[in-house]
């Protein structure tokens, strides 16, 4: 009897939590984990939300499906992902689709894709954002794969999706092959710059001026009321205003300061260098965790670098300039993020509509936040955008708060704060206006060492100066 | 007839270099290129500069040569290296050698050397750095490979190598397999990191106190004779007083301020990712080069994002502080880049010595340097040092530098001229001396949203919140 809408294999929270989610929308729902346990349990403690279709054996998980068969599966990336597709692969007749909510690297997708097309069976890579909560609740799906995957999935995957404020559902084929996974390892790029921009932010406020953890509580809960209404600003109030039991101190002092990572913001720095796109803001970020964790280097410095013999004025507006310095840092972060996934869809002909990127980034996922509905407007009202920098709302939200991020940066690097995200979104700014940039010094450099020749201003080809010779120019 | 020392493949002008400095040098240089024409040039204009043993085929080549044959290729990195390894591997016989002296990918060195290997053969990745005068004149030369493949090859090599103020050769062993590679592309990654920081001081003295560059020229000159002594500020005054024939101009004015990049910068800072190892020195300059290159964005940015609206002021001491900035901004650019070779060595079992590494770097090569033989003193003093940031000689620099370091950057931020690297330096800097840094706040939040749990400072174990909960902590 083939009556599941849709299965998920591997029913650990995320798998579990999603196929909850899948039947609480009244999808009948196939279940199967490699251990029955997890599937009995699931069934014991929550098979009363739905329907649920559970199998000891994956053959059988497979015939409950209604066709064509829809398996998410939700296990580890890498091999454990590999070998479960080639399970069901030889389970599953053409027309079917594997579906994978992993994290895994576009790349790996885009080979899967290929090997099941031959197959004549769709493969769907999508991320899905929003932790467990929102894998119960409601996340943000980005699904890549072919259009007629999309006609019979995407109901489904839209039905269980968060749903953005004006009720679009947080969920679009983003484009073909690798395109979903693509768009979701930029959207976790975007989250570690977030988090640094607000890490410095909460650390210029407190070593800076020493506002107390309480009090910075207060103010992000008030800066979320605002521009900055993001879920990220939202978390850093909560986690700012926790005690921790044991000690009575705030939890933040207790914890550890040694940041971890799981791959995906390296996976967006790698991936940029390889397009050609700078993302500053998310290097600078991802490098950021890897320095807290160097605990060799920094035991080794700790001691013996000292800061600054000058003592930094800290402005009367320091406060508001800030939140200012970390909404134009954001808004840089984001500008760069969009320009890596358009650099990669016209790589890979993926035809992304970053419109519908950013719509979908509205709700469910970790970076969603209000002004995601302006970014929305911005490429939707001008989809050529050289940058996002250009969209005039945009525009005018950086320029107006130059010179209060001027005034932190130069603060900050006065009173010995680290603050790579805000400087390194700065100069990003600062390069991209300037009208002439010393990369023609350093054209220069390598002619004269590498003889890697350079372009002129004022006419067409290619030159190298004989620099050990007579120094005459030749075009080559 | 088997009298040659040493054999070439591979004609273009690196080649032809390095053939024509093994000759001068006493040695017996066997040459082949794909096209006989290139092999007749070289023994036309240069035969009389040693002794030359020119073939048309390839089998003769390697049959000219003394056992254990050595055969240096200067191809293409990438596929035509592959081609011609397996072309001279199929010639050769058991304890031969084969020396790859182009910038090839360590990871690629390191599959060559285990395939050779398996057949009796010894692969030698080598980096050879100096540009196309080095080549002849005596270049860095930077090897891996087995020790049995040096007690041959090594006395060639170092004779042909430039040579340290002490006499020393530039041509050190300095690990297995991708060792040699490896370093090379660490090197390249720090020219990319100190060309950056050259550009940026010549940006903010032209256009912060409007140095004309034949002024600039001077200023670096000057620099040259102190500190900063190094073949990239020699090359920058050079550039920097040259003027444009054709429009009388400086020709840093003529020069498209659009840089270039060959891939070894990418290659260092994707590596330095998958290692963990900050450097952003590195990271930035590499995208400092692409975002001169972004000329969509350029060009849709250039006229709408304005400058600041109050006027920096600049201090009477901006030049020397300019300098400092330089300097200090440097010394972390070669911490970073030293941590990731130490990594890379303890990731492979290389054994790389790192003042072995440094003394290599002395002479010949790009990033050649006076400095560098403190560098050397201080690798040699303490090989244990957990950062070069905390290397007495080098903890007095960077400290007595701070305070014009900490101006540069808080100036240049105010008047809107982008200094990526030496903010990005400070912010390394002021990250590794802090005693608490914010990633406690990112652990913090990454417990919240994706219960990825966290460490204590005040006792062991991995502990969650239970924030979504009655928000006790448990140990996990």
């Amino acid at each position: 009897m083939s009556t599941a809408d849709i299965g998920v294999v591997g029913l650990a929270v995320m798998g579990s939590n999603l196929a909850r989610n899948f039947a609480r929308h009244g999808f009948t729902v196939a279940v199967y984990n490699r251990t029955y346990a997890k599937t009995a349990e699931l069934i014991d403690s929550h098979g009363d939300e739905g329907h649920f279709v559970p199998s000891e054996e994956l053959a059988d998980f497979v015939a409950s499906l209604k066709r064509p068969r829809k398996a998410m599966i939700m296990v580890q990336a890498g091999n454990a992902t590999d070998a479960v597709i080639d399970q069901l692969a030889a389970l599953m007749e053409p027309g079917d689709m594997i579906i994978d909510g992993g994290n895994a690297h576009f790349e790996n997708t885009r080979r899967r894709e290929a090997a099941l097309r031959d197959k004549g069976l769709h493969f769907v890579g999508t991320g899905v954002s929003g932790g467990e909560e929102g894998a119960l609740l409601g996340p943000a799906i980005m699904p890549g794969g072919s259009e007629e995957s999309y006609e019979s999935l995407g109901p489904i995957l839209e039905a269980i999706a968060a749903k953005a404020p004006d009720g679009t559902p947080c969920c679009t084929r983003l484009g073909p092959d690798g395109a979903g996974h693509f768009v979701k390892m930029v959207h976790n790029g975007i989250e570690y710059s977030d988090m640094q921009l607000i890490g410095e932010a909460y650390d210029l406020l407190r070593r800076g001026i020493g506002i107390e953890p309480a009090d910075l509580a207060k103010i992000f809960a008030e800066w979320n009321a605002g521009d900055l209404d993001s879920y990220l600003i939202e978390v850093t109030a909560e986690v700012l205003g926790h005690t921790d039991a044991a000690t009575g101190k705030p939890l933040v002092d207790v914890i550890v300061d040694q940041a971890g990572q799981k791959g995906t913001g390296r996976w967006t720095v790698q991936n940029a260098l390889d397009l050609g796109v700078p993302v500053t803001g998310i290097a600078e970020a991802t490098f950021a965790r890897a320095l807290s964790s160097g605990v060799k280097q920094r035991e080794g410095a700790v001691d013996i670098l000292t800061g600054p013999t000058l003592k930094a004025e800290f402005p009367d507006t320091f406060v508001d300039d800030v939140r200012q310095a970390l909404y134009a840092s954001k808004i840089v972060a984001y500008a760069q993020g969009f320009d890596q996934i358009a650099a990669a869809s016209a790589e890979y002909d993926w035809g992304i509509d970053l419109g519908s990127c950013s719509a979908l980034w509205r709700a469910g996922c970790i970076i969603r936040a209000r002004f995601l509905d302006r970014i929305t407007e911005a490429w939707r009202s001008d989809p050529e955008l050289p940058t996002l920098l250009a969209a005039p709302e945009f525009t005018k939200i950086v320029t107006d708060a130059q010179d209060a991020w001027r005034r932190v940066v130069a603060t900050a690097a006065l009173a010995g704060i680290p603050t790579p995200g805000f400087s390194s979104a700065l100069a990003y700014y600062d390069g991209l206006r300037s009208r002439r940039l010393p990369a023609a010094l350093i054209q220069g450099q390598r002619d004269f060492f590498g003889a890697h020749t350079y372009k002129r201003v004022d006419r067409d080809g290619t030159f190298h100066t004989d620099w050990s010779g007579d120094r005459t120019e030749h075009e080559v």
